[in-house]
């Protein structure tokens, strides 16, 4: 058995507005099946900024979300404008933003959010020896709360379901994973049942 | 300042079909800014499988997935069915279903794909000392290729891109520090920059 990407027949715009860009394919899968329509997000790409002080104190922020309609301990994070030269710019405009600090960007890694509903890419920033550098910019539909937890505590915030975002526990654990920050056990078994 | 909930003045349903659930408010925020509509995703919950075998070897599967149009490397998962009992029932299927291995099961962890869009959880199970029990059901839509990696390679699939989805990276990697096969590094700090 192979795998291959199944033929779109037809493609429609279903939902565009500020938040959301929703489009319905009429496919059908290498088998000959017809899922008509299957519908993809279309969003632009984002970034998430892992971004740590000279203590590597780990800066998150608390925001109000509506899908799950609670308190979320999140990342900065946010979608990449037209107008950022690139990730790392996107990150810094991000974290200035709505934590009001700033440091050395650097790429960690890119994934997607779903890939199989979402057609854009996470840009996962690492941003280190993060100083305050200017004014938050307090969006009114985008408060946030700035804080900073130790690195044991944000992967404690991680695994515990306390940051819920699994979009962006991904993208603090896999940075860390690549600052070294974490690591594979001694023998790289699991050590409980 | 405080965070509080956005009150929703009207909701409305836009799009239901099998593949998805979308769902329109129209929110003001605690700053009384309104936003109409706001779109939340009302997904089924989901299940994602870590399943490891005797050797501890990771059990992955390859599919292509529409969203991002490429073939995918993923953990056995799925959408929690009406019909199972619980998430570790759903995980058991789905495991079955896709690679045709089943195992002992326990929960892991509870997140949310994406907070700001999505009002469903991923519940995260572990299958351990996973063997060949039955027959996969390839669903003509869903065509899983199953095969097996080390932890170490699984670990590098997920902080690499290689394996895309953030949100299944989130289950491995957070799985993996509650079984113990990831640790904090011994001083607990980047070692690199």
């Amino acid at each position: 058995m192979s795998l291959s990407k199944w033929r779109v027949k037809a493609s429609r715009q279903v939902l565009r507005d500020r938040w959301i860009a929703v489009r319905a394919d009429d496919c059908v899968t290498e088998d000959g099946v017809e899922i008509s329509p299957y519908y993809v997000f279309d969003y632009p790409d984002w970034v998430h900024v892992v971004a740590l002080d000279s203590q590597n104190r780990v800066l998150l922020i608390r925001q109000y979300r509506h899908g799950s309609g609670a308190i979320s301990i999140e990342l900065p994070a946010g979608a990449i404008d037209p107008a950022d030269a690139d990730p790392l710019a996107a990150g810094a405009r991000e974290l200035l933003e709505e934590t009001g600090f700033g440091g050395t960007m650097s790429l960690s890694g890119v994934a997607s959010p779903n890939p199989a509903t979402h057609s854009n890419r996470i840009h996962t920033v690492v941003a280190r020896n993060v100083t305050p550098v200017g004014e938050r910019r307090v969006d009114p539909t985008e408060r946030t709360e700035p804080f900073f937890v130790s690195i044991e505590e944000a992967v404690r915030l991680a695994t515990s379901g306390e940051m819920v975002a699994a979009i962006q526990v991904a993208s603090l654990l896999s940075a860390l994973l690549d600052m070294g920050a974490l690591e594979l056990s001694r023998d790289g078994s699991p050590s409980r049942d």
